[in-house]
């Protein structure tokens, strides 16, 4: 089944919001069997109607995500009846729930919530426990000479979306789906290798097995080798590709490396600690987005001052004075005073630039330096250089820090 | 002129990889004047075709991102050298560049990389200094007949593509468009009203406004009311905005909360610290995600376990034993004892229950305690609710405590 993603949203074309929908819809779909083969985005308004035709020539089922709202840029709803020849009509149900969900907010109901009421012919009303405006599903119509795809109408608010996606969309999509394959996407992210020696190394014996398909990603720093595949075909090659990547491997396949390092401290009973200052708490921030992180991290320090570094951590200000704030000396020793203060077993930290501005000649913006110190064993160091935006510096600063931690863990 | 922007990727469709290339080029060309009309993702492989051949129809320029690699599904240069009849030609200067990043890596050029250096007739060379693949740019061709679009062919990795936009393609359009007149967009960050409400009370209005270009975008907790127009026309209204929005305005129109609160805390010269349980992070990472921020922000604790609770911050264990890590009394004391550890004038504290394991149906996933520290005034407490996975309620929470802060900022 070709399925297709048309995001409606002027914000999104004027980059004042991530469109994140897209790449969500095909995580949640990819189970059933169901990839998305085109994901499109028009603005609030009349070109709606012309990408929504689009589909019906190439799709078999399409989400259409936004403009469903009760302000008066918001027309998916009334362009597909239209487009559709069905008539609107208002639901009663459909106004109880504004109500009393306005109600239990102080709100009033306006009359031009009311359109948010109407339902076209032949829709049927998917539920939003969570915001105002409900979803619609169109199913297929197929005439002789004519086909119309399964249309699903899903609000723009993520948190509305994903909810009604995962209640009320996926029960109807197994229905339509249950004799495809399933196939699973495994990604394996190496580091340390390139694009090419990648595809040398083992993606050209693999594009050779028909019943795999192999992608490659290039990312900072690392390259995501993806295969996709039947759970059989995919378990067959997987030694080999162990095997010939290697210690190039983060993490095995699908997992992202906090996950792995979580998954790895609590399975050796480990602890961790974080001293950051450039990074500000991202580093933190990251290692606790993984559920059950707080078994294997109990505390991190953010300490963005030098005043922070010595009475909190408790560094010697003559170390400061005489290496500077980013330096080795004072990297090792914020890991060094974390762990103890902490108790834990390892301690990562973090000092640098991550400008725009402060940077100098010899230091300059873009140069970290990362400490992990370790119960038992001596402080390590690295030293990076990341000249871009604040925000990815903060990203690979910390990634880097993960990895160091990531490769004392595979030898150690 | 018509711009459209094709992102090229297997690893998009998939979702494995989040499309930040639409939204971040919408920003870069919005000051020229230039909107994006249309977005597109289609995967690597044979689809490109298809997908290139309809933007010739539409529009005047085309960003074409990813699929310049070198592996065998980057087909990006192929297929558009065939759709405009261009011959390929082996660029030396390309070869020198990629040989001398690889050999500064240690890496081998291998034969597959050598299509990276092929450039198609009539085509400009884009430099890439962050990788191996360049860039290229088709200027646009006219016939009486038919027309094709300015094409602008940029590598997939974002740390490759905006250097490279910002110092050749920008260029380059300001070339193309030296007579269009720039619009400006202000976003006013509405909390505590509706997006109808919004609409009712200021929007209907400025929507008669022929200057103006009045759009909403309804966020968790928040309505984005976006203005577009010409500088002048958006100053003669935004007296009348502020009048109408009032308190509900979160911040000056295109500031973020963090960038309001960083920048009124340095101009009052206060400073702020920090201490989060459940956000792990998150809440210092936002505020120092804002250049400068070391003025106003020292340091943040992330205690996570409630060992580290009494023994960094210095909690009585009773307290935590009498009422639960995660109570109002506990977030009071987190903030009070950041602050006197910090010598702060505010502390923020969270603590909660991210979920997805954890909860009771006393304390269910999702809640969480919010405290705001004062100098020489009571700590302030909130309580918020937010049931969804892990990361938005990362998200949702610092925003709650950030938002704590801010009115508190506007009131005294």
């Amino acid at each position: 089944m070709t399925v297709e993603v048309l995001n409606i949203g002027t914000e999104l074309l004027l980059g004042s919001v991530q469109n994140t929908h897209a790449a969500w819809i095909a995580r949640q779909i990819f189970p059933l069997g169901l990839r998305v083969a085109r994901q499109t985005t028009v603005p609030d308004g009349s070109a709606i109607r012309d990408a929504v035709l689009e589909t019906c020539a190439r799709a078999e089922v399409v989400f259409i995500t936004g403009g469903l709202g009760p302000t008066t840029d918001d027309i998916t709803r009334e362009v597909v009846a239209e487009l559709l020849g069905r008539k609107l009509h208002a639901d009663p149900a459909i106004r109880a729930h504004i109500e009393a969900r306005l109600a239990a907010r102080g709100y009033q109901l306006l009359n031009r919530m009311l359109r948010q009421t109407m339902v076209p012919e032949g829709a049927e009303v998917l539920p939003n426990p969570n915001g105002t405006a409900p979803g619609l599903y169109f199913p297929a119509v197929s005439h002789p000479s004519w086909a119309l795809p399964h249309f699903f109408l899903l609000p723009g608010p993520p948190r509305e979306l994903q909810p009604m996606f995962s209640d009320f969309v996926m029960p109807r999509l197994r229905e339509l789906t249950p004799d495809i394959e399933a196939k699973e996407c495994r990604v394996y992210r190496v580091v340390g290798l390139g694009e090419s020696a990648v595809e040398k190394l083992i993606g050209l014996e693999l594009e050779q097995n028909p019943a795999l398909e192999v992608g490659y990603c290039a990312r900072p720093n690392e390259v995501d080798f993806r295969l996709i595949g039947a759970r059989e075909d995919l378990d067959a090659v997987e030694s080999r590709v162990i095997e010939i990547l290697g210690k190039h491997l983060v993490s095995p396949a699908g997992e992202g490396m906090e996950e792995w390092i979580v998954s790895e401290l609590k399975r050796r009973n480990l602890t961790l600690a974080t001293a950051e200052s450039c990074t500000g708490g991202l580093l933190a921030s990251r290692i606790t987005d993984v559920p059950g992180a707080s078994e294997v991290f109990h505390e991190g320090f953010v300490t963005y001052s030098n005043s922070a570094k010595t009475q909190i951590l408790g560094l010697p200000p003559e170390l400061i004075e005489r290496h500077g704030a980013v330096s080795p000396e004072v990297a090792c020793a914020m890991a060094e005073c974390a762990q103890h203060l902490a108790k834990a077993d390892f301690a990562l930290s973090l000092t640098g630039i991550a400008g725009p501005g402060g940077g100098s000649a010899e230091k300059p913006v873009g140069l970290v330096h990362i400490g992990l110190a370790r119960r038992n064993a001596a402080t390590l160091h690295i030293e990076c250089r990341f000249s871009t935006d604040r925000a990815t510096f903060k990203q690979l600063a910390t990634h880097s820090a993960l990895d160091l931690l990531r490769r004392e863990l595979l030898v150690h």
